[in-house]
Parts: structure tokens; C-alpha cells; sequence
């Protein structure tokens, strides 16, 4: 059985063409882009916490990557370099072949190299940081939202807690729903291109993580603005329920609640003033990514409200997922 | 009791003068130096494997933070920015703001900032990213030592694990030793000045993390060069094992393990061309720190030749701490 050093050239030390230097020294050594600013974003992902133990090594590699560029895409940032550090109980070589295959198909499908690391031995904990590179002053932040912007979605927010309620056995959903949903959960697609068109467009953006409402309420929060939110406006799931005698209300209330308070999407949920409003057509069509106008951003109290179909204003108890606050 | 974002609000997130935007958004964001390269580093330390679950919080924080900035040091660069991933077993806000104070007491200490982060529920385990600055094709890397070369070290590597043996009643240390080997162990301070003195004249560098032998074995392994080691030039700890009728030959074997295979001492390790020896008592005399010649390189098999006072070379069996391969 290798040892630790060997394990790292084994699985993760693979060629690094965008670094000057790649793992193996005491650190990596990166050459920017001259002028351009780091956008850097670190997430640690536990065993039984934000996955289940028994998740596919595969798929949870993917994953561990993906979450973490998401974070770089919510800011328009290129994504260029990530770190891994890891705490393995065992060695299981055939589940660290699998991890970094799942790890490595993601980074390569984004144009990132794994430029450093660190194994030990430990409760299953895997800890990215992601650092991506974006023009100076050109960055989406959270803060810069005003009354009178639009607020957008991309995708379709809510799949990924559908897939988790499935995979649970919580909830049975007809054809093709498991399927899209699961791989929403276990393979989401960080937003890269779509966060990189919104720059010079959007005045905020945030990644959906936590869930829509909980995290349209961070970036109200950060901006100081209010939100007002029309379910009409959301992303159809009609068809997940059904329709007529099949109609499924239990159902269609959980795909609201997937959809308003589900985390794990990484979505991107950002405001664009009014007059930007055509240009988002453009850039849906450009990246074949459906782009939803949600609702709009409010003066006063950073608080987001909720409207029916009827326009009557609705409450929600549950805004988003907080490890230690709920 | 403050939820995830109150926490990180209410212990971590303190001002950034270095970031262009710190804690609070989807990414740090941060301007590099004109022409500079980062330095990228990342560690992760597991509560029962790199620490003892009960360690004095406010000096893990210190601890934790000091270790990845010996990274940096060991590369040469000027530490910048910092990353923090935490896993929690509980929200014990005493143990939390214990932890804080003592990491950005080390932060203050050496000029980084910690610029972004994330915290959830886990078992302990802490992970950190430091980013550095150097110029272009200065950083100290481990493969350019040549054969020839003489082989440096700083402090009075060993004290650390001997400060872990005391803790754990495995020894008993005449005075003043044990605050010495303890403050080694729980407080050590990364070779920030010597690492950026030392480019420019070291050939190669390493910090000393997984003990002597072993890491020097690291360095002779990417330089494709040998080492030659002579036991009479390490520094002395004689007056810890005691002379005459107090001798205690067991202690003596201890320090002398301490010294080549004891980790966590975060002494750099480094190769300078013989022309340069006569810098280094000038760097040691303006860092006030003393740096030994302790052997020197050699051509051949990457491996390291101990030689003890009499010039025999000896055997020894553990030459480093590997937490998956002993």
C-alpha cells in the first residue's frame, strides 16, 4: 500500500499546463493574467453533512469540484486554478480512482488544473479552493443590486431537492423527472459561461446553494434592498405534478418548496437593471440556458416577499439551509 | 444562538485592508502584485491526528494558520491572503472565539488577512489556504539543489516532537526545556523573513514538517541528488540529556530521534552553493535566528547518508511521519 506521498502522485498529481508549477513542492506556483484581480472561494463538503457517505465516489468527485466553481461563476470569474484537500478514514484505492476521475472529468470539462493538495487520514472532509480571474471593478458581487432590477434565475432551481427526496424514497416522481433530478443533485454544472456573459449586464449576483430565498436574501442583505418575488414568474414544474385526475397537489407543493428552499442548485440568481432586460434573451439563446425573470428588486427592508398567482402576498417558513441555525 | 452566517459574521469576518472585497460574497477578491506569481498552499488538520481534541483552542488557531505560512516561507514569498474551512463538531462560541483570537493574533503577526471562508458541522477539522507573492522565477523550490551544494538548516529542529513527548509524559525534560519544546509545538512561527532572505542564495528549500530526514529525503528526491548528513554538525541539545554523573543516555537517544525524525517543527531546510556560505551568518545575525551547516549534497541515488561524529555512516529506520504509509 503507498504511502501518503504516494497516493497524492498517484491519483491527483496530474499535468498542470496552467501553472508554473504543479503539486509535488511546498506550495503551487501560479502566474496571473496581468491587471486582472483573483476571485478565490473555498467549501469544505462532509461525509453525512453535505453528502451521503455512500454517494458515488465518482459523482461526488464532479461534485466537490463543481460546487466550488459555481462560486467563481456567481462572481463572472474564469476559472483557472484549484487546491484539494481531503481526510480519508481508509485507503480505498478503488474509491480514490473513482473520486478523481469524477474530479478530474469536471476540471477538464472547465479548463482547471488541480495544482495542489493534501491528504490525511481522518473523517471523510473534502475542502476546495478555487481561484478564478476577472477584469478589475468587473466583478458580480452581491452588493450591487438597486430598486427597480429585474430578478433573474437561470435553469431550473428546486431539481436538485427533488433528486435528494427521490433518492430518499420521499417522494415518487413520474418519467423523466428522476433522472433529471438526480443528475441535477449529483452533477450539477457550475454557470461559468453564463456568470462571464453577465458581466457588464447584471448589477448582482449570487450562486443558489442555500436555496432561492435564502439566498436572494444574502444578496438583499449585502445590498441593502428589498425583493419582491412572483411565483407565476418562476419555472413551470406543472408537468412534474400532473394535470387533470392526476393531478398531484402533495407533490406540487413539495416542488415549490424544492424550488423556493431547496439548496444544492447552483443556479445563478442575479438582478439586472430594466434596461438590460433584452439583452438576457440574447444570452439564454447564446448559452442554451432557459433564464427566468422572477420578480423585482424593492426599496426598503432587506426582506424578500413572496407573491401568489393572485398577487397576495405569501409566507414561508423555511428559507434556506443553515448547518448550524436551523 | 447565531446561525452558520452569524458565526462566521461574528468571529472571522474582521477588516481586510489587503482584499479588494473579503468575507461576505460568493469569492474573495484580491489584486495581485504587478508581475509577481502567487504561491499556493493548503493544509488540513484533523482533530486526534494532527492535534489533540482538547489542544488550547487559541493556540490551534495560531498553530493552524503558522503551518500553512511555513509553506509559503519555504517557497520564499511574501504571505498575502488566507483562506479558512472549518468543521465543527458544535457551535461552542467559547471555543470559537478562543480560536479566533489565536489565529488572527498569528495573522496580525506575519500580515496576511483572511479574506474568505466556510464553516459547517463536522468532526473537527480545520483547512487552510494561503496565497503568497514572489517574483518570477525567484521562488525557493525543492529541486534545484545541485551536487556540491551545502545542506542549512534554522532554530533547533526536534523541539517539537520532543515538546509532544513532555505533553504526553513519554519523557522528562530538565528546565528550561519544557516551555522551549511545548512553545515549539504549540506556537511555532513560520520562516517568513528567512524564506525571502534566502532567495536569490539557496538553491532549494523545504520546510520541516515531516522531520528532518524525511523531508530532506523530499528534497533529494525532486532535485535527483543525494545528501550526505553529519550528525556532529546538528545542533547541539547536549545540555538536555545532562554530562557527567546526571548523562541520560535515553534522553539523548530521544532528542537525537527528535532532531531527525520528529515532525511539526516548521524549521526551513535549504541548499546553498558553497560561494554563498559566508551570506548566510549574515542573515542569521540580522533574523537573529541561527542556521546550521548540517552536510551537503551529493551526486547519486536521491537518498540521505547519515554519518555519526566518527564519520560512520549509521542506519536509521524512521525517517519521517507519513499518516498513511508507517
Amino acid at each position: 500500500m503507498p504511502g501518503e506521498f504516494g497516493l497524492i502522485a498517484k491519483y491527483f498529481a496530474r499535468p498542470t499546463p496552467s501553472a508554473v508549477l504543479g503539486p509535488g513542492d511546498d506550495c503551487a506556483l501560479l502566474q496571473p493574467s496581468p491587471g486582472c484581480q483573483l476571485a478565490v472561494t473555498t467549501d469544505m463538503l462532509v461525509a453525512g453533512v453535505h453528502f451521503l457517505p455512500d454517494t458515488d465516489p465518482g459523482r461526488l468527485g464532479w461534485k466537490t469540484l463543481a460546487v466550488n466553481l459555481s462560486d467563481l461563476a456567481a462572481m463572472g470569474a474564469r476559472a483557472r486554478w484549484v487546491t484539494l484537500a481531503g481526510a480519508l478514514p481508509t485507503v480505498d484505492e478503488a474509491w480514490l480512482a473513482k473520486f478523481a476521475d469524477g474530479l478530474f472529468a469536471c476540471a477538464r470539462e472547465f479548463g482547471v488544473d488541480v495544482v495542489g493538495g493534501d491528504t490525511t487520514r481522518g473523517p471523510l472532509n473534502l475542502c476546495l479552493t478555487a481561484i478564478g480571474e476577472v477584469e478589475p471593478g468587473r466583478a458580480l458581487r452581491r452588493d450591487g443590486a438597486r430598486p427597480g432590477d429585474e430578478i433573474w434565475v437561470s435553469g431550473r432551481p428546486g431539481l436538485a431537492a427533488l433528486g435528494l427526496a427521490h433518492l430518499q424514497g420521499r417522494v415518487s416522481l413520474p418519467e423523466p423527472w428522476p433522472r433529471l433530478c438526480v443528475a441535477a443533485l449529483e452533477k450539477p454544472r457550475p454557470r461559468l459561461a453564463l456568470g462571464q456573459a453577465l458581466v457588464g449586464v447584471a448589477s448582482a449576483a449570487i450562486d443558489i446553494s442555500d436555496g432561492l430565498l435564502g439566498d436572494l436574501g444574502h444578496l438583499c442583505r449585502r445590498s441593502g434592498v428589498g425583493a419582491a418575488l412572483r411565483l407565476v414568474q418562476l419555472p413551470q414544474l406543472r408537468d412534474l405534478a400532473g394535470s387533470g385526475d392526476s393531478y398531484d397537489a402533495d407533490l406540487r407543493r413539495l416542488a415549490l418548496e424544492c424550488q423556493l428552499a431547496g439548496g444544492d442548485d447552483y443556479e445563478l440568481l442575479f438582478t439586472v437593471p430594466a434596461a438590460q432586460h433584452t439583452r438576457l434573451g440574447a444570452i439564454a439563446a447564446e448559452l442554451e440556458l432557459p433564464l427566468w425573470c422572477i420578480g423585482e428588486i424593492v426599496a426598503g427592508e432587506p426582506t424578500v416577499t413572496v407573491f401568489d398567482p393572485d398577487g397576495q402576498a405569501v409566507e414561508f417558513a423555511r428559507k434556506g439551509y443553515d448547518h448550524f441555525g436551523q
